[in-house]
């Protein structure tokens, strides 16, 4: 691992490996063996814990919950993805993708958004 | 930008880039205008909207939705990170501080190793 | 209508008139027509607003917000399940089932009773 | 109990009862204990769960679940409210006044829903 951006490189290979694990084996072997029920519950579950600690931030609780439950988020995501031989390199894609044509797009200030 | 796994260093400087801009310069300006609530208020719907084309991909739909949905979750709480002045950096950290705890976690958990 | 809680029996009627309708006649006409992934859609983001209403008050805000979201958030399910040719009046029989076995369960688990 | 409609007023008052309860005499006193958080993650969760039935049914799964999680929803949002002192009553009085003012909202057939 060179940089911290590297993590989720490391990331999707540890969940790969996971798939067809006994379930008894890893958290990630578990979740993948009732996917994409079981880690989907956990991203709305995530979803809601990532907004209470934003608003508890907001509040003057301390930031650090935040950037846990993000983790928390992501990585429930990234084992639904997973399921669907998917991961993060797919979603990193489709943000470069954005962030190409999003200069130009940005300039438009569309509206609507 | 060397690897894909580089986007979300380059998308964290462009979401910081857009703190105080005119809310009407870019969409990611507008939507740190109304932060927390505004970024907040996508995650919780991007949530869903991940859900549902997970659900769809396991019925047989397209599985470019799934990673289209994933980006937009992703990207929205970056945004909200952003309000707090954290970014993809802290929450990749964090992720990689777990790797390094779950290999010894999952190794203890797997009775044949 | 004779108590407030006759309302869910008026809306559920509601909601059914509009199945098949013009979607362009009414906002319930026009989820139904993109249902069940737009009125889903919006339970996601009203849960969202839901808890973020909650938190919001818990730091000193207006309660009133919480009971206007928790309407945004019911009215959606039930658009939802309108939908499904499902209505209030199943999910309340359910939460009239659970109460029936919850005395019991509660009962068992109160020792002093 | 007269109608299905007057089982969110027993709810109401189960609830209500639980406040401020011994956490370990029943679910509803151990969530009112540990509110506004305990049961908001539960909100999160069952619209998760809620939106993963319908589009299990969708794909021609059973739709008793729909309803199954309908249930979860409202209980759990029904406990956050409880935790501020509202209940179903304020929720269908705002459910109520809208049902009023929705015929003429209707007939303006806002397109920026």
């Amino acid at each position: 691992m060179n940089t911290p951006y590297d993590t989720l490189a490391h990331l999707d290979a540890t969940i790969a490996s996971r798939r067809g694990a006994d379930p008894a084996s890893s958290y990630i072997a578990k979740l993948l063996a009732k996917a994409p029920d079981a880690p989907l519950k956990k991203v709305a579950e995530e979803a809601g814990e990532f907004i209470m600690a934003c608003k508890d931030a907001q509040a003057g609780s301390d930031k650090a919950k935040i950037v846990y439950e993000a983790a928390d988020l992501w990585f429930h995501s990234l084992v639904a993805l997973a399921h669907f031989g998917l991961s993060a390199q797919e979603v990193l894609a489709e943000l470069a993708r954005r962030e190409g044509t999003s200069g130009l797009a940005e300039k438009a200030a569309r509206p609507q958004d």
